[in-house]
């Protein structure tokens, strides 16, 4: 994402440039997306809480360095003011669709407008048993 | 909490009803506490998500039939806008302190200012490996 789209993106650009970042393993493109403060927070599935950019970016070195993650942020839930958007999404990881996986991903996902644009300050993902529920086509928003 | 405090509770007064209705299984106060929107996003540790009133009070009352819920929601980090509470926590749950339990429960609680005062808009709560982590005695606010 260039300098001026990552000032302009909306909350669902930078989402989108979020999971597209993770694809294309791109550690500074994915910092970037965050924002500037120390108290961010990121939880990954079934681990513990990792708050400040030094403890969430050597996390992420160390998963991306493994590839990219492949994954499709579906069934947005959202609530939106003028300064915060809270999505929750279901991750679908990897393109392996013809299995019914034993888990599924939810992810909570904040963003708050700063001077630099929109920018994440939390990512809680976890694991739910079994398949990711089906929902109806139009997904909803909340404001 | 009566009427009055709810309407012009902070959100620190929101969490703390929040986990006092769960310690008292108080299931109509828990509920006065989200918004009335039935966009609400609840994620038990280990389970699903819920989205809206009814799926998210019949859960809750399943729950609390069991009996009341004690959690200590320790360790916070929070970021607030004008609108908008995003909290952090370790939910230490139960009494036992002289035991290490094998997991611990992460907590992210959203909180929107409403007409009807602040209220949660999100619950995703999920389980780490292992014992709570230590923190330094002094917990720190994002604004």
């Amino acid at each position: 994402m260039s300098r001026v789209k990552l000032l302009h993106g909306s909350p669902d650009e930078i989402e989108a440039a979020y999971y597209d970042a993770l694809a294309r393993a791109d550690l500074e493109a994915l910092m970037a997306l965050w924002a500037d403060d120390e108290e961010i927070v990121c939880v990954h599935p079934g681990a513990g809480r990792l708050i400040g950019h030094v403890a969430i970016r050597n996390t992420w070195e160390e998963i991306l360095t493994r590839g990219g993650l492949h994954i499709q942020a579906r069934q947005l839930h959202a609530a939106h003011t003028m300064s915060t958007a809270i999505h929750s999404v279901i991750e679908e990881i990897g393109s392996s669709q013809a299995t019914l996986p034993e888990v599924h991903v939810i992810a909570t996902n904040v963003y708050l407008k700063t001077t630099q644009g929109w920018r994440m300050v939390t990512h809680h993902a976890s694991l739910a048993p079994g398949p990711a529920p089906a929902e109806p086509l139009s997904d909803t928003m909340l404001h």
